[in-house]
C-alpha cells in the first residue's frame, strides 16, 4: 500500500471532537439512533485518547460489517430480565455493547445509590469496548466500580500446566475516586497480554517477551507465529478439518492471576449469560462511599495512598513510578491538546465508509 | 531442642475434633465465651485440615500473648457503625477476627437474601486467619463471596520498580458453589508469596526461589535474609536508630497484580476503617445467584468450567491440573481421615500453655 506511506507525512493528527462527528454520522447513516451514536462515537475516541487506539475508533469498520452480519442491532431495546434491590440480570439484546454497557452501570449506581452497593449482570452484547470506560461512569457519582467481563466467546489462556485454551481474556476494570489526583483506574486483561498484542508483533516481524507464549506443544516460544498459526493453516483446518497447530496465551501472575481469570470465566459467562458460557457477559458493580465513610475524607486518602507509593524509592534506573490509571491520563491530556494520529489503513477505511454513505469526511 | 526430636517420632497425628476441644479449653479459660472459643478453635483446625498449618493451631499461644497485650478483646461486642439495605459498616471492637469475620460474611449473606449482594466492612481487628474460610459461609447459602483483606499494618511489598516497603500481602478469597464437585475456592495473597514463606526458607538455610524477592538495593535475590534481617539489626534500629536494611516481596503478576494490591489495600485500609489505615480492615461481599440464574443450573455450569479446565490437555510431566481450593480440600480428606500432624514445638506451647492453665492436655 504504497499510497497510504505517501498519504501518512501529510496527515494531520485530527481532534477528538472531529473523530466523534465521523463517527457519529456514519453510525447514523447505518440506523443508530443520535444519542447511541454519541455514546459509542465517544466511547471510541476516549479509547484513542486514553492512548488504546486498537480500543479505539479503527473498530468502527468492523462494527458496520458486524452489523450487516446481525451480531450487533442498532437501537435495540435492552431488556430487564430479572431484578432485585440491589441487582439487575439486563439483556443487551444486541444492541452496542458500549450503549448497553453504560446502561448496565448506570443501573449498578442507582442501586447503589439507595442500598450502598448495586450489581448489573449484561448478556447478549457482542463487545462492550475498553472495560477501562466504564469506572468512570461510577467515579463520577463518588463511587467505587468493579468491571468484569469473561466467557468461553474466545478462548486464548492455558491453565498453568495445560496445553488447551480454556478461558478468554477476561477483563478486569477497577476504578476508586480521588480528590485531587487522577481517580485510580486499572483496566487489565487476566491474560499475561491481549491477544492483540501478540498479533502486532507477527505484523511488525518481531519476537514477543519470553514468558507470554507457549507453543502448541507447551513450548515457551517468543515466535508469534506459534499463538497465530498463518491464515493458510486456518483454511486448512475449516476445509479439510486439519488439526490447527496452536500455541496459547499465557495467564498474569501464574496459578494467582489464571485463578481470577476462572472467576471471571464463571460470572461473565454463567451468572451473566443464559447458561451456555459461549459468548461473553460483563458484571458491572458500583460501591457508594458514603455508605461507609464521609467522602470528601475518603477521597484524600485515596490520594495519600497513591502519594505514597508514587513517591516511594525507585530501583536504580527507573524515573517514575506510574499508579493504575496514569499512563491514559497522560495520553489524554496529550492527545486532547495535540489531536489523535490515525493509522493510514483506518483513516482510509474511514474514507471508503464515507464515500459508500454519501458523507464527507 | 533434642528433647522434642526425641518426641516427634512417637508423636500421634491428632484428629481435629481433639484440637478443637483442646483450643476451646484453652480460650474459654482465658475467658472467651464458649461459642466464641468454638468458632476460633474450629477455624484455626480447619487450616491445618485444609493444609495451612500456618494459619492453624501454632497461632494459638501467640493469640494469648496478644490477648495480654489487649490487641483482641474475647467478648467484646462487635458495632454495627453504618447500615443501609445491602451494606454495613461494623466495628469488631477487637473481638476475635474469626468471630467478628464470620459474622461480617453473615451480615453480607443475609443482605444479599433480600437484595442481591451484600457487603460487610470490617475494621478494629487483629487478625482474622485464613480469609479463605469466609467464602464457605456464603457457599452453604448457594452464594458467590468475594473477600479482601488490606492495610498499611504491615508493608511488605513494592511497587514494581519500587523500592519501599508501600503495601501489605493484602489478601483475596473467592468462593463458587458447585453442584457434584468441590466448591470453587481461591485463597491468595497479592504479594508473590506470604511474608510467612520467606521466614520459613530463612529457618530452612534455604535460598528462595527467584523472583520472589529484592534486597535493600532493588537487586533480586535468592537470599531469604535480605527480606528478614537478623534480630540483631531490629535491635540496633530500635536502640540507636541505626537504619534497617531490608528487602522486599514483589507483587505476584507484576504491575498488574500491584495494581489489584493497591486496590485492596485502598479498601481495606480506608473503606473499612477509621480512615488511618494503619490496621488491616477487611470487605466481605456476597452475591445470591437465585436473583440472576436458577442456582442448580449455575452449579452444574460451574462444575463443567472446572471439568473442562480439569480435562484439558496437559503439558510434559504434568501429572494434574489443579482447580483454586482443590490442594485444601485434598488436605482435607487426608487429614479428616488420618488426624493432624502437629509441629513439636506447636505441641510443646500447648502443653505449657495446658499446664498454666490447669488443663489436661
Amino acid at each position: 500500500m504504497p499510497i497510504f506511506l505517501g498519504v501518512v507525512t501529510l496527515l494531520p493528527r485530527i481532534k477528538a471532537e472531529t473523530l466523534v462527528e465521523i463517527a457519529v454520522s456514519i453510525l447514523t447513516a447505518k440506523g443508530t439512533p443520535q444519542n447511541d451514536a454519541h455514546v459509542v462515537a465517544w466511547h471510541l475516541v476516549r479509547s484513542n485518547l486514553s492512548g488504546h487506539d486498537s480500543h479505539g475508533i479503527l473498530r468502527l469498520p468492523y462494527y458496520l460489517k458486524v452489523i450487516k452480519e446481525g451480531k450487533i442491532v442498532p437501537g435495540a431495546k435492552p431488556r430487564i430480565v430479572r431484578e432485585s434491590a440491589s441487582t439487575t440480570l439486563l439483556d443487551g439484546n444486541w444492541n452496542f455493547g458500549q450503549v448497553t454497557g453504560k446502561l448496565a452501570m448506570e443501573l449498578a449506581v442507582e442501586k447503589a445509590k439507595t442500598t450502598g452497593i448495586g450489581m448489573t449482570a449484561l448478556f447478549n452484547v457482542y463487545h462492550t469496548g475498553r472495560v477501562g470506560e466504564y469506572p468512570e461512569i461510577a467515579i463520577e457519582h463518588d463511587m467505587i466500580a468493579i468491571v468484569f467481563g469473561g466467557g468461553n466467546k474466545n478462548p486464548q489462556v492455558v491453565a498453568p500446566g495445560g496445553l488447551t485454551r480454556v478461558i478468554g481474556p477476561n477483563p478486569l476494570a477497577i476504578g476508586v475516586p480521588t480528590n485531587q489526583l487522577n481517580p485510580f483506574l486499572l483496566d487489565m486483561s487476566t491474560s499475561i497480554v491481549a491477544g492483540g498484542k501478540i498479533s502486532w508483533y507477527l505484523a511488525q516481524g518481531k519476537p514477543v517477551p519470553a514468558g507470554w507464549i507457549i507453543d502448541s506443544g507447551g513450548n515457551p516460544t517468543t515466535n508469534p507465529a506459534d499463538f497465530r498459526p498463518p491464515l493458510t493453516e486456518y483454511a486448512q483446518y475449516h476445509a479439510h478439518g486439519k488439526p490447527l497447530k496452536r500455541g496459547s496465551l499465557l495467564p498474569f501472575g501464574d496459578y494467582k492471576g489464571f485463578g481470577i481469570g476462572v472467576f471471571i470465566q464463571m460470572l461473565g459467562g454463567y451468572l451473566a449469560e443464559s447458561g451456555q458460557g459461549t459468548q461473553a457477559g460483563f458484571i458491572f458493580i458500583a460501591i457508594d462511599i458514603s455508605k461507609f465513610r464521609p467522602v470528601a475524607e475518603f477521597k484524600n486518602n485515596i490520594d495519600n495512598v497513591i502519594t505514597t507509593i508514587k513517591n516511594s524509592k525507585r530501583r536504580p534506573g527507573i524515573d517514575e513510578i506510574l499508579v493504575a490509571g496514569e499512563p491514559e491520563f497522560n495520553a489524554r491530556t496529550q492527545r486532547q491538546r495535540d489531536g489523535i494520529h490515525i493509522e493510514p489503513q483506518t483513516w482510509h477505511d474511514l474514507q471508503v465508509l464515507g464515500q459508500q454513505l454519501g458523507i464527507q469526511i
